[in-house]
């Protein structure tokens, strides 16, 4: 298998490891849900944690990944998910003309977002 | 209908007001996932935006409310999540100690979390 493409799970960073070891975690299981050799799945932060956006981007198109899908692991579209991971793919792409970057919705605008929080609560609830 | 329970959808709180106005809008959809009059479904925040969760608590007190369920709106367990939060669910329950504040998991913590991920990766990616 040469080039497969890239999934790239971007989150906030913590100061907290146990938080950004969360992410790795989802990340792993994130990767058992694609066919083998299909998609690598790696996780990236916005700041505090390693390893930043730019950096994962850089090494995977070095490694010669020509697409990668970056999804911000954000709940809200706050300053993070439109302004500051948009201005670093928009960087990215410039930097790197062959590589296809794409940047997804943020998790929180999927609809079923509320039926997940529904669910929680009427577990909680009951 | 008297004392009718509250579920508190606890957000972060951001300084852009479009951040903050999807968790309402988010609380208006979830509350249409409950039988009318059964439960009242409210968002607070826990900095930057309001009304915060000691004061929701405090209204939900005052009014007569005898069960309160916070509901973390957080994809990780940094601090927000492991301390301020839970602080302020132990203060507030040693205020009004004849309300049943609860804390339940926090969104991230769910199962289905990368279920949904999966999902939307797999449609950015087709």
């Amino acid at each position: 298998m040469t080039n497969p493409q890239v999934l790239l799970l971007v989150a906030h960073g913590s100061r907290g490891q146990k938080a950004n070891d969360e992410v790795r975690l989802l990340t792993t299981k994130l990767s058992q849900k694609f066919e083998p050799g299909s998609v690598q799945v790696q996780c990236a932060f916005l700041e505090l944690a390693h390893p930043s956006i730019a950096s994962s981007i850089d090494q995977a198109a070095t490694r010669g990944v020509r697409r990668i899908t970056v999804l911000p692991y954000f709940l809200v579209s706050g300053r993070h998910v439109t302004v500051d991971i948009p201005e670093i793919v928009v960087q990215k792409s410039s930097e790197h003309p062959t590589v296809d970057i794409r940047l997804t919705e943020y998790l929180g605008a999927a609809d079923c977002v509320v039926d997940m929080l529904s669910d929680m609560a009427k577990r909680a609830i009951a």
